[in-house]
């Protein structure tokens, strides 16, 4: 299996901030594209530059070799490739799918099975590094599957992302974005805790991280979102609940397994809160605020 | 004010792992010391280099013009500066205190009053880099006191550390310290369940990390803890104990300040488990056989 920008076509479902900078780049590289969209208007810019457009995901998938998406939840996922029309209901025999959704694992393992069953071959292969590395073909992506298809696919990959990794079989991928986020929620709950104890102790906020970013408290949220809170800067970022969505799912997935993970647990209770206090579409940061509320001192 | 090592005179108080190294730096830029320290032989290696022996901090101070002080637990450095014969029984006015142990902000602010009224002046100057970052003289110094204080001090935390912020008023360095403790806590509950649920999903971790190191997720703790406990290595680094202290000082801070951090509070319970299965001298990254014995999975 060998894919070829004079012999394969690429089939792009979810055009939204990630997907379409992510086709944009296969594109850019010779692939004729389908796709298709909830909103149409977001896959204009892409059709502009010669994609063809297709009402379903079943049509964008008869008309293509491998088929990538990156939609919203595992619920938007499941009626892209199980629903009426979906992916499945088109996709010829032969045929890669590859989801780039942050989704369940046991869903990507279900793809997996149905899809192979009508002998389509399918990856998962969730993103990590934002739009900023969407845009910059820069991503971490993640990759679950068959050893033949991932190797096919490596080409493909690396025209978008700077770092691929072959995880293991259909939804190690997925679960590997888990481990990513599980980190995340520890690095996000340390750091507000921190800033919102110094914040109360009196100190300096920009003084006290001079003295912390630089040793064992290291972390990327520390350098990153830290400056976002002293700015007051909480409507920028990875949306809150998008996190909330990935931290449901590891829940979700630890349940499965038999596996307590208190610490996420938790973090995922404080994020509810952010989410009933209207702060689904601020960035994750904004659990300071969460927090803020809970001390009664915003 | 100003020191210099023909007119000045330290004393240090805790030659341990930490203090050994860092009155070690004084000495080789050619400071005179006065030492002492629970376990004499302790200060054998700084008084063959010709530090002076004294058997108490009373008498540490009556012979010095600036005392260091770096020792265990809050109780003991209360000892060491207020206790029966402690420093502040032997300090001549106009002498300077210096406490690099972790301890209680609150407890620096006592003493810090206390001096000022036998006209000592104090400062609070936690550090972190561990054995490691004393014995290179790589330390990060968070000072807390007056300015002229702490100016004149400069140069003498220079021979000890790289960096070296002011951070405020009596208290503000081990505020600080807290805060940096409060974002660590954070690090290693993601890191050990994220390593934990890997485990459990059938991941090879050590491909799972290459895959979240360089993104979101990077953080100090998954680049130097992650690989010990990849090894089993629980036995080194820095002491469950110590960090335990750490925690219950910040949370006890908390409380005086009205302040609820759930996260800590939980991280905290997790090392109270580690602890009760005998880890107190293991290295933080044992938080992940607590959570292990938490999913009996050990």
């Amino acid at each position: 299996m060998q894919f070829s920008t004079t012999d394969t076509r690429i089939g792009w479902i979810g055009t939204g901030v990630m997907g379409q900078w992510m086709c944009r780049h296969l594109m850019d590289h010779g692939f004729q594209a389908t796709v298709t969209n909830r909103t149409k208007a977001k896959a204009q810019p892409l059709m502009d530059l010669g994609a063809e457009w297709k009402e379903t995901p079943e049509e964008v998938a008869a008309a293509s070799d491998v088929i990538f998406t990156i939609v919203g939840f595992p619920k938007d996922v499941e009626e892209v490739y199980l629903g009426e029309s979906g992916i499945l209901k088109g996709a010829r025999p032969g045929a890669v799918v590859v989801d780039m959704t942050t989704t369940s694992p046991s869903l990507a393992q279900t793809i997996y099975k149905e899809a192979a069953s009508k002998d389509v071959r399918a990856v998962d292969a969730p993103v990590s590094g934002g739009d900023v590395g969407a845009r910059n073909a820069a991503l971490s992506i993640m990759v679950g599957g068959d050893k033949d298809t991932v190797k096919a696919l490596t080409p493909l990959f690396e025209i978008m992302g700077k770092q691929l990794v072959h995880q293991g079989p259909a939804g190690s991928g997925q679960h590997t974005k888990m481990c990513n986020q599980i980190v995340i929620a520890g690095t996000m709950i340390g750091m507000c805790e921190s800033l919102l104890y110094g914040e109360k102790a009196g100190l300096d906020l920009e003084v006290m991280l001079s003295s912390i970013t630089g040793g064992a408290a290291a972390c990327w949220s520390l350098d990153n979102l830290a400056p976002r809170i002293l700015k007051g800067e909480f409507d920028t970022g990875f949306f809150v609940e998008h996190f909330v969505k990935d931290m449901g799912i590891a829940l979700e997935e630890a349940r499965r397994m038999n596996l307590a993970l208190p610490g996420l647990a938790l973090v995922n209770q404080l994020y509810q809160a952010v989410m009933a206090h209207g702060g689904s579409r601020m960035g994750t940061q904004a659990l300071m605020r969460a927090l803020k509320q809970l001390n009664n001192a915003i």
